[in-house]
C-alpha cells in the first residue's frame, strides 16, 4: 500500500471558558427552570424563544467607526458581509422582537424567556462564556402595578424552585427617588440632566459600598474622598455635611412598613417632581404587595443600589438570607439571586418611541448553587437499575427483565458493554445504580435472581474498616424471578 | 439646547435565516421533548449538555490549507486567534466529550442531548439556520443489542410523544450487508476498499430513487445510465443484468418476518465475510426486537438507503405511515421523522482508536409538524383568564381576584395596559383568553362579577351572520363574587 501522511489529530478539548454539563447537572437545572416558568405561565406570561444569533446592530454593541465589533460579544461576518453576533442577554432580543412585531403582539406584551447567552470575556474561575438566563418582562405597561406583579411573581417563583418563605427577601427601590435626592443636594438639574453625571456616579458607587466601608467610609466618599488601607486615595463627590446627611438619610430611610418608608422618602425628596413621582410609584407598589399578602417578603428598601444606573424607575433584587460558609470559611448570607427593574427606553433605540417595560432576570447558576446548599445531604440515587449479563446467549431474557422494570416506571438498563461481572459491577458503581440484578444458569434453573443493593453496599464500604467485613457482602439477596419488580422496588425504598 | 446629530436607528429584524418562536410554539416543543427525554432517561441514558460553541478543529470542518473555515458552520477567531464555531449537530460534540473525558465516564457511555444546532447555509422556505436536535447514543458498546435497544427506545419515544402504534414503523438495514452485495457484484474488493467508490455511490443513489423512478429507472441507473424527461443523461454504474439482479434482489429482500428477510439476505451476500457479519447483526437485532414485542413496528427493511453512506453498520429510520395532504394537494405518507445508526469511527478522529457507537437523532421540527397533523382540531384555548380593570383605584381588588384564580391553578392576569373596556377585551381576544372578568361599582355593590365567555363568543362570531345577532352577546353571565373561581372553571369546562 502507498505510504500515507497521517493528518494531525484534533485535540479533544472543551473550548476555553465553556463547559460541559453532565447528568444531574442538566436535570437539576431543568427541574428548577420548569418550576419557575410554570409560575410565569400561570401569571399569564407567554414563552418567547429567539435564536442565539442576532444582527450586531440589533444588539447595539457595534461602534460606528470601528471595523471590528466591540469586545463583549462573539461576532462574525455573514456572507453578505453584515455582522452577526451571539446574544449577550435576553433583554436586547426582547426589545428587537417587540419593535419588529409590535403590530401583531398584544399590548402589554408579557413574555418569559429561558436560554443560554454568551459573553466574550476573559474566562475565570466560575466565570463562563456561556450561561443561562431566565427572564420575565412586561412591555407596554407604564403602571407600577406591573412592577408590583413582577415582584410578587418573583417571590412565588423562588418558592416554587425550592427556596422556603423566610429564606429570601425582595428588596425594592426606585431610581427616580435617588434622582430626587440628587436634585435636593444639587447634583442634578432637571433642565440640564447631563451636568453632574460624574459626581452622581461617585455617590452611587459610594452608597453601594455601605456594607463594606460602613457609614464613615461612605461619608468620606460623599465628601472630599477616602484613603484606603493601601494608601490609595479615591476622590469624593464633594458634598458638604448637610448634603451628605440627606444622602445618608436616603440610604437609611427603610422603616418597618412600606408606607412608613415611603413617608420618610417623601420628606427627603422635598419638592423634586421626579423624586415625588418615584415615591408615589413605590407607595403604589407597597400597597399592592401588602394587599396581596407579600409585605413579609417584599419590602421597600432604599439601600438597594445595584443596577440603579441601568434602570429608569423601580428596581428590585431578590436576596437569599440564609447563611453559607464561603471559600474562606466565613459565615455570610447567600446574597442576591435575581434582579430587575423598569427600563423605559430599550425599545426606543429601534422605534424612536418611548416604550415602558419592566422585568426580572434570575441568575440561574446562582439560584442553582443556592438550591444545592438547601438540599445538601438529601441528594437521591438517580442511576439506573443495572441488569447484568452473565450469559451472552440469554440477552433476550435480560432484556425482558429490563423492560419489566421500565414498564413499572423504574429507570433500568441491560449492560451493553463487554467484560466480566466485576467490570459490570464497576460500571453500575460509576452510574450510581441503586441495584444490580444477576441471573446465571443456576439461578435460572431455580427460578430466582440475585439482587445487589449497591446503595447499601456503598454506605457499608464507607463505614467498614477491614477487608474481611467488606467481603461478607451483606447487601445481596435472592428473589423469585416473577417477583423481580417488587423486590427491586423494596430494595430501592430501603435505601432511600 | 445644543443641536444634536441623531445616531441612525438600528433595524429591528430577525437575522436572515433565523426565526422567533412565540407562545405555544415554544411550549408544544418543550412538551414533546420532555416526553421523549423521559423515555431516554428511563432507558438509563444520562443527559449531556455541551455549549453551543466548539473549537473548529473539534468539529472537523477546517481544511488545513484554507485561511477561513469551510462553509457550513458559523465560525470566528477567538482572542488568541484560534477558530471557534457553533456546533452543527450534537454528535460531533459527543465524540469530543467522549474522547476528552473517557477516563471518567462509564463504558458504555449512554447519553441523550437536546438543543439547538446551527448551519451556515443559504436559508430557504422552511429551512432555518438554527434548529433543534434530540439525540440518544450509546458509545463503547459493539453489541448489536445496543442497536436493537435504540430501535425499541425510538418506538417508545414516538408513542410517548403522541404518535399512535400503527402510525409509525422503524425500518432497519445494515451498511455491511450492502457492502457484501457490492462485493458479490464486483464493486468492492475488501483488500482495496477505496477502488470502486464512485460506482458504489452511483448504486446507492440509484437504490434511493426506487420510490420515484420505479424498478426500470433504477435498473437503467445500475446499468448504462438513464435519460430523464428533460433529456439530461445520468451515467450509470455499468453493471450487467445479472449483477443488477443481485442489487435489485437486495432492495426487495424484505419478507414477512425479520428471520425470513435475514435468510434471504444470507443468500444474497454469498461468501462475503462483511456481508455475513451484517446479516448476523440484523438477525440478532430482529430476534431481540421480536422478544421485546416490537416486531410489529420495527422491521428489517433492505430498501432503507438514506444515511447508508455515513454509517458503518446497522442503520434505522422511523417513518410515519399516516397520510397527509401535501402542498400540491396530493395525499402522501408523512414520511421520515428520525434516523440513526452505527458509526464506529467518530471518536477515532481524536483518539486514533476505533470506538463503537450507535445512536438516533429525532428531527424535532418534523415530528412537531406530524403531531400538529395528529392533533388537528383538538387544540385547546391556552390564554390566561383576564381580569379587566374598570376602576383604576381598585387595583388591589382586581389583583386579589387574579391571585384567587392562580391559587386555584388557573392561568390568569390583571390587565396592566391602558385603555377602555373595548381595548381590554381586544387584548383578551389577542391573548386567546377563555374568560374575561368585569367588575364595576354597580357589580361590587351587589357582590357579583360579570363573566364573558370569550371562547364561546369567538365561536358564535364565526357562526353568526348578522351584526344584530352578534350584538345579543349571549356569552356573558353574572356570578357571585365569592363563587368566582367555580364560575370561571365551569365556563372554561363548558368551552373545552
Amino acid at each position: 500500500m502507498a505510504k500515507e501522511t497521517k493528518p494531525r489529530r484534533p485535540k479533544a478539548e472543551t473550548p476555553r471558558g465553556f463547559r460541559d454539563y453532565f447528568g444531574a447537572e442538566v436535570t437539576e437545572r431543568e427541574t428548577m427552570l420548569r418550576a419557575i416558568t410554570a409560575v410565569y405561565h400561570r401569571y399569564g406570561f407567554d414563552p418567547l424563544e429567539t435564536s442565539g444569533v442576532e444582527t450586531l446592530e440589533a444588539l447595539g454593541k457595534f461602534l460606528p467607526d470601528v471595523d471590528r465589533p466591540n469586545e463583549g460579544v462573539f461576532a462574525w461576518r455573514d456572507e453578505d458581509e453584515s455582522w452577526m453576533a451571539l446574544r449577550y442577554d435576553l433583554t436586547a432580543p426582547l426589545a428587537r422582537v417587540y419593535a419588529e412585531h409590535q403590530l401583531h403582539l398584544p399590548t402589554p406584551y408579557r413574555r418569559y424567556a429561558v436560554g443560554p447567552v454568551w459573553r466574550n470575556e476573559k474566562p475565570g474561575p466560575g466565570r463562563f462564556r456561556q450561561f443561562y438566563q431566565c427572564d420575565a418582562d412586561t412591555v407596554g405597561a407604564a403602571s407600577p402595578a406591573a412592577d408590583a406583579e413582577i415582584c410578587a411573581m418573583l417571590a412565588d417563583a423562588l418558592e416554587a424552585a425550592g427556596i422556603a418563605r423566610g429564606d429570601y427577601v425582595i428588596r425594592i427601590n426606585n431610581r427616580k427617588v435617588l434622582n430626587g435626592v440628587m436634585e435636593v443636594v444639587g447634583l442634578l438639574d432637571p433642565a440640564d440632566p447631563e451636568a453632574g453625571e460624574a459626581a452622581r456616579g461617585v455617590v452611587l458607587r459610594a452608597i453601594d459600598k455601605l456594607d463594606r466601608l460602613g457609614e464613615a467610609g461612605v461619608r468620606a466618599l460623599l465628601g472630599e474622598g477616602r484613603k484606603d488601607e493601601s494608601g490609595d486615595f479615591t476622590k469624593g463627590a464633594g458634598l458638604g455635611p448637610d448634603q451628605a446627611d440627606i444622602v445618608m438619610g436616603f440610604v437609611s430611610a427603610g422603616r418597618e412598613t412600606g408606607a412608613e418608608t415611603c413617608a420618610r422618602l417623601r420628606e427627603l425628596v422635598g419638592a423634586s417632581a421626579m423624586g415625588l413621582e418615584g415615591v408615589e410609584e413605590l407607595e403604589m407598589i407597597a400597597a399592592l404587595l401588602a394587599a396581596g399578602g407579600y409585605s413579609d417578603r417584599a419590602r421597600i428598601d432604599p439601600s438597594v443600589v445595584r443596577g440603579l444606573g441601568y434602570y429608569t424607575g423601580p428596581v428590585f433584587e431578590a436576596e437569599l438570607t440564609f447563611e453559607i460558609t464561603d471559600e474562606e470559611g466565613r459565615r455570610r448570607q447567600f446574597g442576591s439571586v435575581a434582579g430587575g427593574g423598569r427600563y423605559d427606553d430599550l425599545v426606543m433605540r429601534f422605534t424612536g418611541q418611548r416604550t415602558p417595560g419592566t422585568g426580572v432576570s434570575i441568575g440561574v447558576d446562582r439560584l442553582l448553587a443556592a438550591l444545592r446548599e438547601v438540599r445538601r445531604g438529601t441528594a437521591q440515587a438517580e442511576g439506573p437499575v443495572l441488569v447484568t449479563v452473565m450469559e451472552k446467549d440469554r440477552l433476550a431474557e435480560y432484556q425482558a427483565m429490563t423492560a419489566e422494570l421500565r414498564a413499572a416506571g423504574l429507570r433500568a438498563e441491560m449492560f451493553l458493554g463487554g467484560g466480566n461481572m466485576a467490570k459490570q459491577l464497576k460500571y453500575a458503581d460509576k452510574r450510581g445504580s441503586p441495584v444490580a440484578i444477576i441471573e446465571g444458569s443456576e439461578e435460572r434453573a431455580r427460578g430466582v435472581v440475585q439482587l445487589k443493593d449497591l446503595a447499601l453496599g456503598a454506605r457499608l464500604a464507607a463505614e467498614i474498616e477491614t477487608n474481611e467485613e467488606w467481603k461478607a457482602q451483606p447487601a445481596q439477596m435472592e428473589a423469585p424471578r416473577e417477583g423481580l419488580v417488587e423486590a427491586v422496588k423494596a430494595m430501592i425504598a430501603r435505601g432511600a
